[in-house]
């Protein structure tokens, strides 16, 4: 993990079992620091995001989401997922597409780390110039869309959006006040995106992927006093 | 709603389109103003516990923990369930009962407001003397245990557990650092006396009833910042 991980995200991986090796997002690689580890100690690696499996297992969330609308009898315009090397929204672009053809798939970015939004706009993969933007969604800074994820984001997402630290805040205190759930700031992207209306305006219905609850406490109390609107 | 409700919980069920009217817990009653309500508009009356109809509909959480369980191939030695006038307690007593018979339910109150446990080791139903104890479990201080509830709890509970707020601060703070779920205090009770081990020295597999999330920003934020153990 990042040494600016969340200390909850550290501290809940080492109570679950897990040995954690820290690295700088700055000075270090950790593709190179796993291929290191990996070699030492015949470890199997598992990719984030750029492997078919990842992106299929990932994929389920959009198949669900599908599925649930489908009992619920409605038909999904749009759906809003957090996007970082963009497997996530890949997989859910994938099972939507095939089980939900209308509805319009778009990958949710931190304004300062938009390198999939820039990216669907250009038509090749772009990359974020700094290795630690500065935004609360940490979970979000991957600096170039993955290979595979982008042929696909490429060919079935309708675009790229973008949110503001202060719209994934309220989106946390929204979903803590609602909905009962805890959401950590890169997560609540999408439900950011949907509460500050980035879609276009003749959008009815939304599905929203909530993704990762590891949010410092005192990051979670500042929002869910200060992020919420009356 | 008494008055002392969290904000939180009269604010949300006034944007989900209620009409709140509150009362002071000392020196009105509830059923008289609910009775008064009922006269003047031809309203229905949904009674919080003590029917059989609502402690059925409350069993139906036993019967998903039942079937869980079963799922899981775990036998629970012990369920641990939020108690006030006790309908939750006791259709989930139902439900085990049935499905699960060597299960011990008891239920789990605020220490100041323990009437329930109280009445189970008289064998008839007592009353706590204050009106408005003080405790931060809000949703868990009515004075006497329901007569059809008792008359269920008093034949199928193993007994009466109680924890003090400060566990039900700690037992919010894991269920958002391991669960990523937003309990109120008086929701989180039963596993608030699972983390004090407030249970039977033999138990290995106990199952919990986290109910309601109605907790105002402040007191949520203090429960994670300040109430997780290390």
């Amino acid at each position: 993990m990042p040494s600016d991980a969340p200390k909850i995200k550290i501290d809940v991986t080492r109570a679950l079992g897990g040995e954690v090796i820290l690295y700088e997002r700055k000075t270090q690689s950790r593709e190179a620091l796993a291929a290191a580890f990996q070699q030492k100690t015949g470890a199997t690696l598992v990719p984030p995001f750029d492997h078919p499996w990842i992106v299929a297992g990932q994929g389920t969330v959009g198949l669900e989401l599908a599925e649930q609308a489908r009992a619920l009898g409605v038909e999904l315009d749009a759906v809003l997922v957090p996007c970082s090397g963009g497997g996530l929204v890949a997989g859910c672009a994938t099972a939507l597409h095939a089980l939900s053809p209308n509805t319009k798939v778009y990958a949710v970015e931190p304004a300062v780390a938009d390198d999939t939004r820039r990216s669907l706009e250009a038509g090749h993969r772009l990359t974020n110039t700094s290795a630690a933007p500065p935004t609360l969604c940490d979970a979000l800074v991957v600096q170039t869309p993955g290979k595979l994820t982008f042929a696909i984001n490429q060919r079935l997402l309708a675009g790229g959006l973008t949110v503001t630290d202060d719209d994934a805040l309220a989106a946390i205190a929204i979903a803590f006040r609602y909905f009962k759930l805890v959401a950590e700031p890169g997560g609540a992207v999408g439900l950011a995106a949907a509460l500050a209306r980035k879609f276009p305006s003749q959008t009815r219905s939304i599905g929203v992927v909530l993704s990762g609850g590891n949010v410092d406490p005192a990051i979670f109390a500042r929002a869910v006093t200060e992020g919420c609107p009356p």
